[in-house]
C-alpha cells in the first residue's frame, strides 16, 4: 500500500463516531455500530500499510498484553502476540495450572491482581455453552471496577479471542479478507454466503464460528445461507442477531438442512464442522461434572450421529453449483481435508489446495485486526495518533 | 503525584548510604539498612508517580531477566513481568522440566548457563525448609564467581521472589501500604500490627509470609504481636531477629496464643494460615525423599490438628476489639474466605469484604517495589538515573 | 574489545562474499562458504564487542521470533533468547501441546500460521534420526513459498538449533572459542583435535554434535581425530563430508577405535558420549511406533552393550597424553562428570575442574554467533548496518 494510500485512509476515518471504542472493549461484533467495525477494518489496512513501509506503529515503550488461553490455539496465539508485540506491549501468559487460582479465589481478584500494569487482556474461552462471554463479561466489568476504585491505573482492554458465542477476530479478518477480494465493503451487498456444517471425523468443535459469521455477515448486507444438518442448529439467540440484522438492513438470513441449496449460486462458502447445540450443552453440563465416562458416551453417541451427515463434504461437485462454479471458499483452519488430514473431511483436498493461499492471506489479517481493536480501545483520538506515526516514520526495522 | 512531589522524592534519595545496593542482591529485608530499606519505598513510589505522568522508566534497550518458579505464582510472576517490563528488559522463564537441568548440572553451572545476556534473575523457591535461600545464595555466588572469572560480561542481580525464609517483595509491598496508609514512615513507629496465624482448610503454606513481616515490621519501629496456636510456631532463628530488632530499635515483640490477644487494641491485623515449622521439618524430609505416601499421613494428621484451631478466624467481632473497631486487615492474598472460597477459613467474608480494595492497593505495590529492588542495584547513581528519566520525559505511551 | 578493534571487524567484513546469507537460512555448515563462516566469526565477536562497550545493537523496533523446541534445551534457549532479544526480537515459542497441530495440519500450513510477523524461527529437532533436517527444509521452503505467493510480508530466516544432522550454533561457538583461545582463524591450521567417544551412564543422545563437530573443524585445516567404540559409528554421509573437506582443504581427518590413539598430542580433545548411529535407527523406529516396550528393551541392551566401554573416559592419564599434557579440552555442556553427575561418566571430575572456566566461556559465545547468523541474514548490507550501529552508540543500558 502506497503512503497516500495509507494517508487517505486516515482521513476516511475522521467522519467516524467511534467515541465510545476508547477504553472499551471488543466482545461481540454485533455490540458494535457499524462505523465501528469499519473503523477497525481501516486501521487494520493502515497497520499493515505501514509494516509494509516499515514503519512502526509502536505506541507503547512498555507495557503488558496479558494472555488466557483455556483451549488451545495456534493462528489466534500467534495473531495476539504478533498485534501486541507490534503496538509495543510484551505478552503475560496466565497458565491457570501455574497459578494459585484453583485456590477459590474470585474472578474479580485474579483479574485485578493480573492487571496492575497491563494494558490489554486477551482470553480464549471457548469450552463451555453459556461460559466463556459470561466469563469475560465479568473480567470487564472486574477491571473497570477496579479502575474506579483506584486499583488499577489504567483500564485494561478486554479482546475476545474466542468465547462460546462469537470468534470476532476470526470473522473481522473473515470480512476483510472479503472486503479486499470483492474491492470494498460495498461490494459485500448481496453477495451470497454459504456457512454450512461439514462432516469431520472429530466432535465438540465451538459454534463460535458459523455463530459469529452469521452475526456478522448478515450486517455487511449480505445474503447469509445457514445450512447445517437437523439437529446441528446452533445457540437461538443468535439466529434472532442474523435476522434482526436482517429487518435493519439490507442483508439476508435463510435457514436450509441442504448444503446443495446453500451453495446454489453462492459467491462464497464457508463449510465447517460445528457440534449440535444441545450436545454441546449436554457437554457442558458433563465437563463441568468432570463426568470422562458420561463424555466418551456422549461422543460415541455424537459420532455415530455424525457419521449419517459424511456427506456434507464441500467437493468439486458441488463448488460446481457455486455462481460461475468460482466461489470463494474459506475456512479458519485447520480444515479436516478428505485423504489429507482425515479419511473423509470437511472438503475435497482438490478444492481446498485450489483456495489455499486465499485461505493463508486470510489468516493473515488477523493480527491487524487484533491490532487495530486494540489501537482504537487505546487511543483517544486515533486518527491524530496515525497521523503522528505516518509522520514520524519510525522503521520498524533499522538494519 | 505531581512531578513537584516526584522530584521531591528524588531528591530525599541524595542523603541516603545506598552504595553497596550497587551490583547485590535482595534476599533478606533484614540483610538491608534502613536507608537501603527505605531507598526502595522511595523509588518505588516514584516509578509509579512517573508512570502516572505517563513517563516511561525503561532504562534498558535490551536485556533479560530470568525467572525461576519453583512453586505457582500470580501475583509475585505478574509483579516480576511488570517491574521487568517497566524498565526495559524481557523475561525468560527457565522451565526446569524442560531443561536439561535433571541431568545432575550443578547450580553454578546452570546458573551461569541463563546469565551471558541477563540482567536480572528472580527467583521463587518456598517448598523446602532450610533449601529455597540457600539456593538463592548459592545462584549468587555462582554469578559473582562467574563474573570475576570473566564469563559473564555482568553480574546479575537477584531478588527473592519468595524463599523459605522471607518474602521480601510481599513484606516491602505490605510496608509501603502502610506507608501511604498511616501518612509516612515515621508514623508507623508504635503502630500495633497483629500477625497472627488463622485457620485454613488447607495444609502446609509457607512460613515465609509470617516471617517476613515479623522481621521487617519490628525495624519500622512497630509492636508486633505475633500470635498462633501452640506447635505453630516459625523458624527460630527469625524470631531472634524480630527480637534483635527490638532491641537495636524501638520496635517491640510479643508472642502470645490468643488472637483476641493480638487484635486487643490493634492497628492493623494480618491473620494468616501457615504450617508448623516442625511439620514443614518433617514436609521437606519426605518431599525429598519423594514419599509420597508419608506425604499424604503428614497431611492427614496435620489437618486433624488443624481442625481444632478452626476458631482462629478473624471474625467481626474479633475485628470490634481492635482500636477503634477499625484496624486495617492485611493479606498476602489469595485468602481463604469462609463461606466463600471455604466453608470455614481464615477470615470473615464481610470482614474480607470491607478491607477487599486497600488489599487490592497493597497488591499493587509489588511491580514497584520489584522495580525499585532492581533500579537500585542495577544503576550506580540512581539518583542521577532518575532525574534523566524525569528530564527526558519519554512518554511511556505515545498514543 | 576496543572501539578501534570493532572498526577493524567491520572494515574486514567488506571484502567477504556474503550476498548469499541475505534473507537466507543456517541449516548446516558445510553449506556454507568459508566467507560467510568467518563472517558469523566476525559479527559474533563486533556484537560481543559493542554490548561491551554498552552500545545498542537494536535493529528491530518490534518483530517475533518463533522458536520450535521438540526436545528439552537450557543452552540453546537461552541463548536463541539472548540473541533475539538483542536484535529487539521478541521470542514467541510454538508449543505443539498447547497447539491445534495434532489435528492433522500440514508442516507448510503451520508454518505460514506462526509466520505472518515473524523475522525469525529457531528449531530445535534432533529426537529421530532423518527428521530434524528434512522438518527444517520443509518449513524453510513452506515460508520461501508464503512469501512468494503474498501471504507473508517478509522470509522468516530458519536457525537450525540443533536437528539430527548438525548442531551448528554450538559447533560455532566451539570454533569460535578455538580462534580465541588460539589467536586467530589461522591459527587452526593443522591444529589436533580429538573428536572421541566418552562413556555415559546414559542413552541415545544425539549425534549432531560429533557430526557438527567433525564436518565443521575438518574445514577449518585442523587435524581431526574422530574416535569411537566399534559400532558408535555416526551419519556415513557426514563423514564423508568430513573427508571432503579434507581434499578440498588443509585440514586432515583419522579414524581410530581408540582414544588414546587420538588424544596423544591432540591439542584439543572432545570427548562425548552418543548413541550408535544403528541404535538411533532402531530408536526413531520405535518412537515413531511409540513402541514403548520396545524403547525399553533397546534402552537396556544398548546399557548393557555400553557398559563395555566404561573405559571411554577423559581422565588425567589420558590428558597426559596430549601435546604438553596441555590440551584445551572441551564440552558441549552439560557434562556427565565421575563422581559428580553419576558414578562414572564422560570426564574425570579434576580435569572438568580445570577446564570449567574456559568451557563456559566456550558456551557464552552462543548467544552471539546465534545474533551473528541473524544479522547476517536479515541485514541486506551487513557492513554499513553495524557502522550505522557504531556510529550511533544508542546504549543498551542509561541508568
Amino acid at each position: 500500500m502506497e503512503k497516500a494510500e495509507i494517508a487517505n485512509r486516515i482521513e476516511s476515518l475522521a467522519s467516524k463516531s467511534i467515541e465510545k471504542m476508547y477504553l472499551n472493549d471488543f466482545l461481540l461484533t454485533w455490540d458494535k455500530s457499524m462505523d465501528e467495525l469499519e473503523s477497525v477494518f481501516a486501521v487494520a489496512e493502515i497497520l499493515r500499510g505501514l509494516r509494509g513501509q516499515n514503519i512502526s506503529p509502536r505506541i507503547f515503550d512498555s507495557g503488558l498484553a496479558v494472555s488466557i488461553f483455556r483451549d488451545n490455539s495456534t493462528r489466534t496465539r500467534f495473531s495476539f502476540a504478533s498485534a501486541c508485540n507490534l503496538l509495543g506491549l510484551t505478552i503475560q501468559d496466565l497458565d491457570e495450572e501455574k497459578s494459585q487460582i484453583a485456590h477459590g479465589e474470585t474472578v474479580r481478584e485474579t483479574a485485578n491482581m493480573i492487571s496492575f500494569l497491563a494494558d490489554v487482556i486477551g482470553i480464549r474461552d471457548d469450552m463451555y455453552l453459556g461460559a466463556g462471554h459470561t466469563y469475560m463479561k465479568e473480567v470487564a466489568e472486574s477491571v473497570e471496577q477496579g479502575h474506579q476504585e483506584g486499583v488499577l491505573p489504567q483500564r485494561p482492554t478486554l479482546v475476545n479471542l474466542q468465547c462460546d458465542i462469537d470468534h470476532p477476530t476470526q470473522t473481522m479478518s473473515d470480512a476483510l479478507h472479503l472486503i479486499n477480494h470483492f474491492g470494498g465493503i460495498e461490494q459485500l451487498k448481496g453477495r451470497k454466503i454459504a456457512m454450512t456444517w461439514a462432516y469431520s471425523p472429530s466432535y465438540g468443535k465451538p459454534l463460535s464460528v458459523p455463530q459469529g459469521v452469521i452475526g456478522l455477515m448478515t450486517r455487511l448486507g449480505m445474503e447469509v445461507r445457514f445450512a447445517h444438518p437437523e439437529g446441528y442448529n446452533v445457540m437461538p439467540e443468535v439466529v434472532d442477531i442474523a435476522k434482526n440484522n436482517c429487518d435493519e438492513g439490507s442483508g439476508s438470513f435463510i435457514q436450509t438442512d441442504s448444503m446443495a441449496e446453500a451453495f446454489e449460486g453462492a459467491d462464497i462458502v464457508y463449510p465447517k464442522s460445528w457440534a449440535p447445540f444441545s450436545v454441546m450443552e449436554k457437554r457442558t453440563e458433563l465437563l463441568r461434572a468432570q463426568d470422562h465416562g458420561g463424555l466418551k458416551d456422549l461422543e460415541k453417541q455424537c459420532l455415530e450421529n455424525n457419521r449419517k451427515f459424511i456427506d456434507w463434504e464441500c467437493t468439486e461437485e458441488l463448488m460446481r453449483k457455486t455462481n460461475d462454479g468460482k466461489a470463494l471458499y474459506m475456512h479458519c483452519l485447520p480444515a479436516d481435508i478428505t485423504g489429507v488430514s482425515c479419511q473423509r473431511g470437511e472438503v475435497e483436498a482438490s478444492v481446498f489446495d485450489r483456495y489455499r493461499v486465499p485461505q493463508y492471506i486470510q489468516a493473515g489479517y488477523k493480527p491487524y485486526i487484533i491490532a487495530a481493536m486494540i489501537f482504537l480501545a487505546k487511543t483517544k483520538q486515533p486518527v491524530e495518533a496515525l497521523k503522528k506515526i505516518t509522520d514520524g516514520a519510525n522503521p520498524r526495522f533499522t538494519g
